[in-house]
């Protein structure tokens, strides 16, 4: 069994955007700039541009297009902000991309249940802005300022979820519009629940290959009454890590603690004129009462001390941390500029924590011995790390020994029990590694693919590989 | 759309009953005593045995178990220890129980990752005291000593779940045979991943009904360093849940907060000589350092003499600290030892904690109307409570009483934003609540359903009503 998928035929193609532009007015667009911009997304990937674009205000506008979609069988694809890492967004069949980012309302917010319901184009910056006065927060953040829409349908993640976990934790409740224009809700507002299936978590990390998301409901958390950060510099990479394993093992609720290699933080001095020094070095964050963040931050020094850190310094004063984490977001601008010219291709996997200082580090010598540049970033306590590579414009030789370098960490990640993506999701660009990661998993998942989605309109060629389609450039 | 089943025809059963036997000796059993204590959980349902029991002891026994019973059409039906509280391991269509307790290894324990693996007839106490000396834990527990593949089948959770969550959050990875008799592994030891759909989410929770449980991956806790206990009755109900609130909102990482209502502590206090005023009351447990859960407690107290709380007490001594668990763990002995020969029936709903109060309300109002005895115990930080009914035995006009009570019990947790079980899952029992909870959703777990499992012999006639099914008594 696997997934087919070819685009429409021109006269049924033809036949959808007049009725969308029936439907839809001006807020369908066949324009070149508009389309071009709706089929790329921020990866190394080649743009493959949708056919037209369809602004969504309502979820029965989603209903409606999808609903026209499906009658000429048009290829569907959900564009939130194109923050996308692996192609998710393109086009690669043509067909409508549906932008939902002018739904943008936050529904509710639930102060006693500590819940929201938002529309899918508000983001995770608007949603924190929002919700600012209420004393609560959103803690997912990936490097973007992604919608809630598309974070929920890559199953994203970032610097906070070794405390609050990632979007599979945090998505209680979901509105989908389904392949066939039916609306649908997946879980609800309690805190749990053993009615069932688990479909919002089918739907989170789905990639929009099986209904498109039209409303999520968040957990939220209260804002912590004390927050101090700390950095550490290390003599070698597996003392950073068995810092960072004795921390989660002693049961300290470490809200961030992030990795940054040495050759990321030399980078990161040139750009910001910061004088760490060129070592591993984590970044740390602490939440709670103000004694307990001392007591954490005393405590993980401790751990690191004995781990050879050196330079352990923490601070609980609001600009110093505010410098710190401006720093650790200031990684990828540094990179973009160490080679001013050249683009940036980030790709992550992810593994058992006790294997992570050996992937990291055999990945370091490919890097050395491939002769390309890139850093490493890590969300280390979940044992996820980004190679953030540095790419020469129009060299496939440098090309070649770049995929070459990523298709040795995959491999290794998956011998060491990890995944080929730990938060950025597959795409195009990760599903040659499905099989090699799923083995016979793959079935099922097409399976429901195919029980959800029988023609395969919905974001046609993302996580399975399309065989013998004929996909367009 | 919908799921139809019927029982195998006589002549292919006993077929398969023959190549079972070919396969497994005398670990496949006909005999009466066994079929029947094979159709018997411990809830208030009828039981229906099933045709024959076969006892795996690996992977491969349930593979060719599976291989035989769906060459025939032959439902089958995971068993583990049999403590399900709504029919999960009946068998209304007669069929093969596949009992997997002879699969009670641990497999592995890793320190560095915080995880293990078992197979699927380990208990959650036998991993415990496995566990023991690595300093590690695994929190979910559930009333009864359950085997963990059944746990992760019905989504269990327990008394820690407001701090470490359910089995949908502590499930790493499954291996599952599936209804063709394949084995498949979702997910993998890594703490996330974005690679594709969330078969393990998938998986638990669906109470056998996709495939057969055969490995669990779990994450494991470090054991705290210091655990306090405290316990406070109060005035009012709405004031109990009012300090829950409060303490989630503080972002107080409670380990456990139980409610025992009046009736409860009643029944204890006769039951095991305790002198707890018959109040509405939290027992609470503090996990942290010495410094942690001093402060914590003295936070929570503060916010119960807000609320009304009297007779706040908490205690760091282990013994006191037991004595407290033992009586809510001897809620259920009480309340059957106060009506001596009578039953009970479990059920449990979960909701929004801001509607708890009001929904727990006029459940005590409904039970007192209705004339029947059902104290209320709740791990309430969840919203999740449960009516624990004494069943007066062979009385249909007292148990026509209790299904009014359940039925407005689920109808106003639905109306609140709630589900009809927070813990005990769907089964038999609470199926008709399906369509009222999900809505169009039930059309998309059924399509799951047949995509996975075409013939329907994977545990038919749970979670999905059969229409017109020849359901056997």
């Amino acid at each position: 069994m696997s997934v087919h998928a070819t685009p429409a035929s021109p006269a049924f193609l033809a036949d959808a955007i007049a009725a969308l532009g029936n439907l839809l007015g001006n807020r369908l667009s066949t324009g070149q700039a508009i389309r071009d911009q709706h089929g790329t997304d921020i990866s190394h990937l080649p743009p493959a541009a949708p056919d037209a674009v369809a602004f969504a205000q309502s979820t029965q506008d989603v209903a409606e297009i999808v609903k026209i979609c499906a009658r000429y069988g048009v290829p569907i694809i959900p564009f939130g902000t194109g923050t996308s890492l692996e192609g998710h967004i393109t086009a690669p069949l043509g067909g409508v991309s549906l932008d939902v980012s002018q739904m943008n309302q936050v529904l509710a917010v639930n102060t006693a249940d500590l819940d929201a319901a938002v529309q899918p184009g508000v983001t995770r910056k608007t949603l924190n802005t929002y919700i600012r006065d209420t004393g609560l927060f959103f803690p997912i953040d990936p490097g973007a300022d992604a919608s809630l829409g598309g974070m929920a349908a890559t199953r994203a993640s970032g610097t906070n979820a070794v405390r609050y976990g990632t979007m599979r934790e945090n998505v209680l409740a979901l509105e989908v519009v389904t392949a066939t224009g039916s609306v649908i809700r997946t879980g609800g507002r309690a805190r749990k629940s053993a009615a069932g299936y688990d479909l919002t978590r089918l739907f989170v990390g789905s990639e929009g290959t099986l209904g498109v998301i039209t409303e999520v409901t968040l957990r939220l958390y209260g804002i912590p009454e004390k927050m101090a950060a700390a950095v550490c510099s290390f003599d070698s990479l597996k003392g950073a890590v068995d810092t960072v394993i004795a921390t989660i093992q002693a049961g300290i609720p470490i809200a961030r603690i992030e990795l940054l290699d040495d050759v990321q933080i030399g980078m990161l001095n040139t750009y910001a004129k910061l004088g760490y020094p060129a070592k591993d070095t984590l970044f740390m964050e602490f939440h709670g009462t103000e004694a307990g963040v001392k007591e954490q931050a005393e405590m993980v020094q401790a751990i690191a001390m004995d781990n050879g850190g050196g330079n352990f310094a923490w601070t609980s004063q609001a600009e110093e941390r505010s410098r710190l984490w401006q720093a650790r977001h200031d990684a990828v601008w540094a990179n973009m500029q160490a080679r001013p010219g050249w683009g940036i291709w980030p790709t992550d996997v992810c593994v058992p924590i006790s294997r992570l200082a050996e992937v990291v580090l055999a990945t370091k010598q490919d890097v050395v011995e491939a002769g390309i540049i890139a850093p490493v970033v890590g969300h280390v306590g979940d044992g996820n790390f980004h190679l953030t590579v540095l790419m020469k414009p129009d060299d496939p030789a440098y090309l070649a020994k770049v995929e070459a370098v990523n298709d040795k960490m995959v491999t290794r990640a998956l011998a060491a029990g990890g995944t080929c993506t730990g938060e950025h999701g597959i795409g195009v660009g990760k599903m040659k590694y499905m099989a090699a990661e799923h083995g016979e998993s793959v079935a099922a998942m097409e399976a429901i693919k195919k029980a959800l989605d029988p023609q395969n309109i919905m974001n046609p060629g993302k996580i399975f590989a399309v065989p013998g389609a004929a996909v367009r450039h």
